[in-house]
């Protein structure tokens, strides 16, 4: 081995073995620092970061890569209105899969320790423009600064490496050599076996556009550590940070002496979608998807023979059975609520309150109190522009105010809107999209108004039988439409043992009585699963054994022990 | 937990560390004997088996199962050509769905380690009944007796315990709670975390006719240790063995509590195949299938949102590039190409010799010398009754009698017959439904001729340009058309090095050299890979951890450490 790769897995092999241990236990640990916070980075870091981000607007983004058709890139800020004028390389989809499978049969041989260090090297360099990567997020997704940096940097490269580990730990299960002995007869056979690792093809990572980082390191890691290319195809309005970081997983790569077509950047508009190019190619085995349920739901009916992971959306409920304070319960919902404007998968829609009222410490609480609370500490969030801008951050989507705006008129006949829908003033940026949140009490039943995942700042408040029948409606539409997080809110601890079987066989991760400093929908790299594959959310959990063990395969040799002196 | 399943759980954890350690070390292992030498075995055990298969015949076979439609049975033994007069309940399809979904909500409940304890179990039971079954797989498939009880018996258990050991260990690797600790700003967060193992949901086992128990055995205990239900649906040819495996689980089952529905049995007929109905069933979420490519094929082209595990058939090449002994050589490719009349998935077919020859210790063997001495090598096996049924036992199917038969035909004009296909005498069953190999010498070039599965027994002794070409040509081929099992003979450890890696990119498992007692095409379950996955002989490997970590999900659930005083 290359005496630089020997160096680079020694350099780190300690946050490999924590972050295994990590998956093991499931305890805390990151080798990064998720908050911009001055006091935990070097003087001058922020600025560095913006003005990197400032130097990409406007010109060719610097990426080399085979079969360029032509330049293509019409992303806009969502806080400043304006173009990014960024330009990306557009290459041929087939040339893109022919370079990867090119770079494949280097990579293949190339030692998997070498492989994960190599991904845990890119996951630093990564880090170390987390500044810039910031400014980049918030600019195409809408994300808060703070969000930009935490979710989409440190929590993100926290999938990744947890991915790593997976595969170092998947692989490590294979023996390279064995000595194999038996009797046959009065004959000795002595065996000497070879197991290869053998990659399964070229991966497909496609990202979402809100979020584009978070399951695209995975995927990536994921791919890459157990030998194969991957081609990145990012979302047409999002493009940036995966250039970004294709930019730097390819400098890492080379600088390695390694073929940097083993990751490419495969840019499309959403005149000419290429996806589907690659679906079909043969080379492409392995498909990682994230996004809309449409064209998720298109890949898991129809593609056959190769692996396909996703992650498409969910209708997450909260249920409040109980609670001590109300004002911190209906805090902790409006929180996750407004957190990126609920444009995230772990975001709550459905509120599902007892028509009776809830149980506090401070007695029973009835519905429409439990309504006004939730509207309150909306409100605490969307009426101070710092807690707006920093909380909700803006609407990515045009096609999302709409949607929030067609279905408030829809709720005024239909519903009772109890909160409208308004711009806040972001602070720093007048220009930006945003939109507080709908939110609307409506009787349970009402299914044709909540039963699907409103991609845009909304929440049903709606009137339950009782505490019960609100678990069984929410376990019954996680089953049929999908969850990624539920959350149940209940002092009585007989009601959330009855609860949880009903959670856990919808697949429904559930989050109980979470208030406090931690975002209740805060989903932790090693530690918590993301998706569960049991309902139509998604097939795939971020991470497990599964989302690796099928990314590799093992061919095996043998031959006589005593065939060969040296072996 | 019951004390009963307590006290199983012990009784068969030393068997489950020891082969989870052959998993890991791949070393020869088994808690089985796999001769049915009387010196292994009680006094009268193999007159007790032949007895109690005897008295199988001509009645109803005992199987207590829901929705019974009528019953029905035409299995034929192909020793003596006479009807086995069993008849087994048919069962409404819709009906052991709906059974295996009720008893996967106990089964599912019922702690992993007690799960695997029974089918541990399970399998002991079923090799105290391995005479009964030897002579049951025989009369049915046409495997010889030795091979009936120790490829379709012990060799077959060890499959599925191999099963259960890397069931033990991807379930083992989710921790099942964890504390989580982090500080959030000045909050200090304490979370409590539960992590469930979750079944996918009920498992469909397609059995192939000719070895049914050797796919079936890890199929069903990955699934029912990972808390998947079962229903085994045989080839309508070859019911019996797989009726005494459900019969010998659900006893097991009954006597430890446990529905047995939890492993079922679905017989169909060869005018009324079922296997579509439990495939299209939402129920069902997991398939294995073992049989013909275009079942398989049809399977792998159209099952999606399920996960498939198929293995069908390859074309399975031997190269030889030079020997020590050619006669050595020569009869060990014979005997592979000869046992169980080539009906096996790890069976030769392509036998590439270079046109110059091949240079052995004692000279330069001409391609003549090489044909004439694997024709002797067959003869010699086939010319002898008695190692005629020892190894070649009998043709299950008519249909591969006639294939031969008309391969004859066609290759008396179209190539060089060496040795025609015909019929031996058995010295115990004159009845049985035999044949000698088909040799045949061939061009390359000639693919439409060698270039797909025949399943019968038949070999191809291809005149091939040199070693190099046949090596590139045999794995083209199994890229193609799928192998399992290659066989390279040389004497030239440069040419075996760059010989290898055109193996192991077609995923092609390869033996070197291989002669002597050990047949050539044994696969040893804890230390051979059976199907790589990445060609068409299949997409599933036995046993990896790939072929257990999809069977089941996690799903989480967390809370405040201080939420509940005990937990």
């Amino acid at each position: 081995m290359a005496a630089d790769l020997t160096e680079l897995i020694a350099r780190h092999a300690g946050v490999l073995n924590s972050a295994i241990d990590a998956v093991q236990t499931r305890k805390a640990w990151s080798p990064f620092q998720d908050s911009p916070s001055a006091k935990l980075h070097a003087p001058g870091r922020p600025e560095a970061g913006r003005d990197a981000f400032m130097a990409l607007l406007g010109r060719r983004f610097p990426l080399e890569q085979p079969g360029v058709l032509d330049y293509a890139g019409r992303e806009v800020s969502v806080y400043t209105g304006d173009a990014l004028g960024i330009e990306y390389p557009r290459c041929d989809p087939r040339a893109l899969a022919r370079a990867a499978e090119t770079a494949m049969e280097q990579w293949r041989t190339i030692d998997p320790d070498a492989r994960i260090a190599l991904c845990l090297e890119m996951s630093m360099r990564l880090y170390a423009r987390n500044f810039e990567m910031a400014n980049s997020v918030m600019h195409v997704t809408g994300q808060s600064y703070t969000q930009a940096f935490s979710g989409s940097g440190p929590n993100a490269l926290d999938r990744g490496v947890e991915a790593l580990a997976y595969a170092a730990k998947a692989m490590r299960d294979v023996t390279p050599r064995a000595q194999w002995r038996r009797a046959f007869g009065k004959e000795e056979v002595a065996l000497e076996k070879a197991y290869a690792l053998v990659p399964r093809g070229v991966g497909l990572v496609i990202c979402c556009a809100s979020f584009p980082t978070w399951n695209a390191y995975p995927a990536m890691f994921a791919s890459m550590a157990t030998g194969n290319p991957v081609i990145v195809k990012p979302h047409p309005i999002a493009i940036l940070p995966m250039a970004i970081v294709v930019q730097e997983c390819r400098a890492v790569l080379s600088e390695h002496g390694v073929d940097p077509n083993v990751v490419t950047l495969s840019v499309d508009t959403l005149q000419a979608p290429i996806a589907q190019a690659y679906v079909d190619d043969p080379a492409v085995q392995i498909i990682d998807f994230t996004g809309s349920p449409r064209y998720g739901g298109h890949l898991e009916r129809t593609v056959t023979g190769k692996q396909l992971f996703t992650e498409t959306a969910g209708l997450n409920s909260v249920v409040i059975e109980s609670c001590d304070e109300l004002p911190a319960t209906a805090r902790a919902i409006a929180r996750a609520a407004c957190l990126f404007s609920a444009q995230m998968c772990t975001s709550p829609q459905n509120i599902y309150i007892p028509r009776d009222g809830v149980l506090t410490k401070n007695g029973r609480k009835t519905f429409d109190d439990v309504t006004k609370a939730i509207v309150a500490a909306v409100d605490d969030i969307a009426h101070s522009p710092a807690s707006a801008a920093g909380i909700m951050g803006c609407i990515q989507a045009r096609a999302s105010v709409d949607l929030v705006m067609r279905l408030q008129d829809v709720c005024e006949i239909e519903a009772s809107v109890l909160r409208r829908a308004t711009p806040y003033v972001h602070p720093d940026y007048p220009a930006a999209r945003t939109l507080t949140p709908l939110v609307v009490a409506v009787d349970a039943g009402r299914t044709d108004l909540y039963a699907e995942e409103q991609f845009g700042p909304v929440l049903f408040l709606i009137r339950a039988e009782n505490a019960k029948a609100a678990v069984s409606e929410a376990t019954m539409l996680a089953r049929q439409h999908g969850a990624i997080s539920s959350y149940l809110y209940s002092t009585d601890d007989a009601f959330i043992d009855c609860s949880t079987s009903l959670y856990e066989a919808a697949g429904a991760n559930l989050s109980i009585n979470l208030h406090g400093a931690m975002w209740a929908n805060f989903a932790a790299a090693y530690s918590d699963y993301h998706v569960s594959g049991l309902n139509p959310a998604g097939n795939a959990c971020l991470a497990d054994l599964a989302f690796v063990t099928s990314r590799f395969r093992i061919v095996q040799r043998r031959r006589p022990a005593a065939d060969r002196a040296t072996s």
